[in-house]
């Protein structure tokens, strides 16, 4: 009795917030100029740093429904262009086409704090989606409205080392997600001279990294991890660099989630590093394959992939059957260090030619692989299997120990890009492909 | 005959330039990614630069016809809509109701220069405008991108004082539109501890203001601009500032016409003085009136203005006829100096009488003045008039030596902004209303 | 037979690289122009990096013997002086009587990296002193030197906080000398907002900490270590401080032993936590007292102390009698944990009165306690004691646990310095005067 | 009568205001830690600044006599220090021979604003020092603080150009000593990227340069300076940078006279361009010779000159007479342009002829031309003479419109310093010399 009554008030309050936001929200999209409304911007954005979760379930609600575009009237304006397809009803259309809630994040944007409220909706936003798809309708404008703010033209790059604020640095241990770091005698090893760190800012949230990237300069291409993050390790002298290796790549900001800014990321880096380090000859990642394990336990029927050769199939069954019997019939036996001590050559052999299979599209999702579907699609070509290449438990329970370098070769990248939209992997010569 | 032919031959290269950017263009609009095309997206940013005029026509023609939205496509989507109103239906209408170029923008913005390259197309497109109103379609388009792209949150605010770079009071001195600066002495006095500059800049264009506004702090209110930019005064010492007079503002960038910089740059400002020199109690502005004599030149009928006392009528053009008098019949006569010599007291009134009437919305078009719409749209209020308040050649030609203060109380601007909407005028008592 | 052979040839490099310093030396010292022997000093600062101990020690040899003004010279010139004393004889006496060494440093310390050597090697020359007591003469000079190059008005004095260089922030982890800094997390809680830290540097060696100083904003004066160096304890708000307590004080630069630059960074950052925050009433130290435990331990005998009134001594020696009796005998159980569990107040009562016994003067060296010596020196005042001030194993050890604080009156320090300088203790009235 | 009561009014109040100048320098020198006496050296500080004319005489004659050694002490410790020569005896007097003053400047410079007030006095000393030769005493410790403290490794080299701040190039327009800057747009052209200016900062004189230097960037050393000041020139591309040619050298600051920074400023903008632009072959300069015509024209007697060949005197005689000819027997005709526009070859060989003796040495002064000495001393050679090199007015004036290039071959300026110490001044063979 007592619970309902108090269920009862806290509907009450629910309700009467969500109402207040709803009626601020019409309000700030009614002022004409830009400066009426600036002081209920600078309310929303407080106010709906504090909203319950309910709350919030209801605002999006309101977001998704009441700040669409009215059908009929989009649809009367739509014969209207259709009728006299000229400027004043053109105008008319879009406007009313393109959904109220654009127009009032961007108002929310304005003001200061609104940047980081958006990307908090959003960020709340995106673990809904999943239970309430109804939302999708936000989340696109969303995404929209984002990929034009952090447009790359807008974003600074600046370099990361061991003279950066201590401030920033704690951000890029804490946000590490490839290769954690472990401590700050760890990521000082990572931003000695033979190491880079280069991240995107955004000027509205100074002092943020959106995104980071770590590179190791060597001098040939990086077969193995450990190496690559051996705290111990001495740095090279600078004359020895002849490989830019790509070793890990995070993003910062959930919130910007599908905003690309990887892609242009390692581009600049690349290109700034040609400039300053002339004799560097290759630029290339050392990846995990975070797909491939699960893919292979999850005994996929591999005459179902697009194979065309029937050899092709076959080569990939008996490859399959010989680590079958390597691991007494139990796969994932490969996820643990043991059996990796005495592999034979063949069997070695085998694993890549299942690798190669999984990355180069055979399995049945061709994005299977989030890690290779960037970098493919960024332009970059499948350079070379790395067998023993990540012995960590991480390493082992995603890919049998197993990692790839993708290759950027920056003369290529949009022709490879191109052809990867066509379904087509690019792929040196010493990745055989199983076809 | 060899005429002809060089005619022709020219035709052909225009035709030639234009169908490879026409291309070009359709092509970055093909690409998926935001990778793709980045090539192309430099090289058009380059090539828009070196078109020709009659290529830009063409060039104009193809954004405002070939990148609108298909009225067919558009009007069939609105109807599934109209069906079914759910995401995916709404996802389509919106992305296909936006005109293509608007994409087209973003490509381009992306690029470095790319930001610059857009603000030159809409220079070149504002010029055009009145001759081709066909183009307002891609107008429409700029406008939107451009609010959102120099959103006040994305852009910096900076104080420019005799420190600042020479290169960049250069552009100061260059850009000044409202009171000329006579070179660099001049600049130096209205950089000094009485008097404030400030300007947005944006990070995409480092080194180019924006807009500027210049501030003059003083014991009290001024009636004249003459005091404020006299290159002999002297300082007054910080603890005798009361009023900060706001006494230019000038745009820099001609391609954000209509991108509303102004009114933020002066709130922010006034915020921020107040926060430094607490003792502060008056913002307002020493305002030209650039329409004034114009307006009274052009014989404007007095009955047709929206008065509401006949009374006020009478006052009216008893004002107007003692001044024709005082100017024997010609009231150009108060675009010189000798008149003013020897006005009477009345004189004076009757002058102020008639400019009250033009800024109190009494001209028939209420936007008449540029200026006092633009500070009443802030929410200011017409505080005071000021005759003789600029006796330059430009002051009397341009409202016969008259100006005027705005007041900024920012406890009241957004309530005032609201009351213009409705066409209210905000005015002190001082400032007697003629109707 | 080999040995002996083997150390010859020792010896002659030793005695070729040490001519070949020498003939250096003397032939910068011959340079007339500033310019000349730029490559000549160059090189000796590279050279003196790499000498060998022999060689330093024969180098050291030839700076005290070989550059000492010529005893005979000095005389004719005072002996001209003295029967006609005008500027060109004064000029000559003063040039002859300053040892050649000091231009000879002079001129190192104007190439790159010059004023790096000297430093280096003031401290091989600092740690020789003792055991060759005739090398006093260089110390003599580059003390004199190091202090003029050094003056705190050539400084710059920076604020460390958690967006400083991690670069720099590794030195203060590793030069912290009073409270050791338990990793980076120990000193991001020493870096935020109620704590600050400031550093001296000097234009010549850009990113070397010469000394800094800690503090701690509190709302009262602390009474024991712990709680401002606990990690986990919780910032207060601004407005709550009312006493900057000074808690560590720590020297970067050992070849600046002597050059004193703490009593100026002390007073610069209160004058500069005076005019930022207007509330902090008190500024104080909080302060070990390194030699008490060893002075007590040694068994001093009392009755030579300079007391004046026989009842002190009595109650000193009465005081020392309860320890004992507390002790069983050996007071060094004073300096582990378990004694301090139950002693009584009186036991505390008597311990208070040795340790002021022995700041205040009374013990033999006035000057033995070195921290003392320096707050005291700088006019500060003793202000109170405070039993089980710092429990840690270094604080019993050093002091039994019994800390000071030391107070810092900007308005008496001149007074109190000159006082001090006359024998004269300044004390609050807390402390007891055993005498 | 009142006259002289007025008189003695002023002579009580000087000695009063001089009596505690004296009175407070005494105190500060009497004091012992560093500490002591701060607020009587700020002191001292605010009140130099306000002598009167005559206090300042009073308190230099208190500098020279009262804080100079004292003739007896001295000639005690130099004697005991000839018969004991140890540390102690030489520290003493070491001590004892230095005077008093020295620490005082020393102390006056610790404080804030010290650095300012010991130039301060210094300038009003130099203007002292030819009345009054016996205040060398003061000079002589002046220029040796200075140097010590305006060490080349202390000062910081900057910069200068269009994005510079203005405060800093106003500076630079009113000291450019050589060729005057005539307003803005001339800095500008001097700035732009064919052009550079570089200055030394000290640390305690924060946005004040000390020197500063221009340089012409040009395909081959110049022999005029008209166009290298030409506001209207254009600006080469930079892959036509064959020679740097240093074309003005100024001092901003008179209490530095004679502290030398010109050379190292050219050696250290040298050794910076070299680096930047690896194309550049030749370093020199345009330099005028500001002693040439009044040496001539005093008549001076050529046979005095130390000429070693008979030959050359009668060359030089013979050459003075042609110009006396072609100037009807009036040389100062040559300081007009009238003379200059119908020279023959034969007489401008002549000019030259004369012109190089002048400069070889062969005055009866040998340092008679500051511009040649600062040059060669710097180790310089004299590389071309350049008739009609400057026909301003102040180039006729100076020198009958003749310049000189020196050449600064960096391997070479030790050797040549060294030579010209030694009397014989480096010259290209294109100098021929008269002997």
């Amino acid at each position: 009795m007592l619970d309902e009554i108090r269920h009862a008030a806290a509907r009450q309050r629910t309700a009467r917030a969500v109402r207040r936001m709803k009626a601020d929200c019409k309000r700030l999209l009614g002022e004409k100029g830009e400066l009426g409304g600036m002081a209920t911007a600078t309310d929303l954005i407080e106010r709906l740093d504090s909203l319950a979760d309910e709350e919030l379930e209801e605002f999006f609600d309101f977001l998704a429904q009441d700040l669409s575009p009215d059908p009929q009237s989009v649809l009367k304006l739509a014969q209207a262009y259709a009728e006299q397809p000229d400027a004043a009803s053109l105008l008319a259309l879009t406007q009313a086409a393109e959904p109220a809630r654009q127009e009032l994040f961007r108002r929310l944007n304005r003001m200061p704090g609104g940047t980081e409220a958006v990307l908090r909706l959003r960020r709340a936003l995106l673990k809904r989606l999943k239970a309430r798809p109804e939302l999708q309708v936000i989340e696109a404008d969303l995404l929209h409205l984002l990929t034009s703010w952090f447009n790359p033209g807008f974003l600074q790059k600046k370099r990361v080392d061991w003279n950066s604020p201590a401030q920033l640095l704690e951000k890029i241990i804490h946000h590490e997600a490839v290769h954690v770091v472990d401590g700050w005698e760890d990521l000082r090893r990572r931003l000695q001279p033979d190491r880079r760190c280069f991240a995107f800012f955004h000027p509205q949230l100074r002092d943020e990294p959106l995104i980071f990237v770590e590179v190791a300069l060597l001098p040939e291409m990086p077969s193995s991890i450990a190496p690559l993050i051996d705290k111990a390790s001495t740095p090279l002298p600078a004359d020895r660099y002849r490989v830019a290796a790509f070793y890990s790549i995070s993003n910062c900001e959930p919130g910007l989630r599908s905003v690309s800014l990887g892609n242009f990321l390692i581009k600049t880096v690349a290109l700034q590093l040609q400039r300053e380090l002339p004799r560097l000859r290759t630029f290339c990642t050392l990846s995990p394959i975070p797909g491939f394990a699960s893919w292979l336990l999850s005994e996929p029927d591999l005459s179902l992939l697009p194979s065309t050769r029937k050899s092709a199939l076959a080569e990939l069954e008996a490859a399959r059957e010989r680590l079958r019997k390597l691991c007494k019939g139990d796969l994932s036996a490969l996820q643990g260090p043991a059996v990796h001590e005495h592999m034979a050559k063949e069997d070695v052999a085998a694993l890549e030619l299942l690798c190669s299979a999984y990355l180069l599209g055979l399995s049945p999702t061709p994005a299977g692989d989030p890690v290779a579907r960037f970098h493919l699609d960024n332009g970059a070509r499948l350079e070379r299997l790395n067998p023993r290449g990540d012995m960590s438990g991480k390493g082992l329970r995603q890919s049998f120990g197993m990692m790839v370098n993708y290759l950027y070769d920056l003369s290529k990248v949009e022709a490879s890009h191109a052809k990867f939209r066509q379904g087509e992997v690019a792929r040196s010569r010493a990745v055989g492909s199983p076809l």
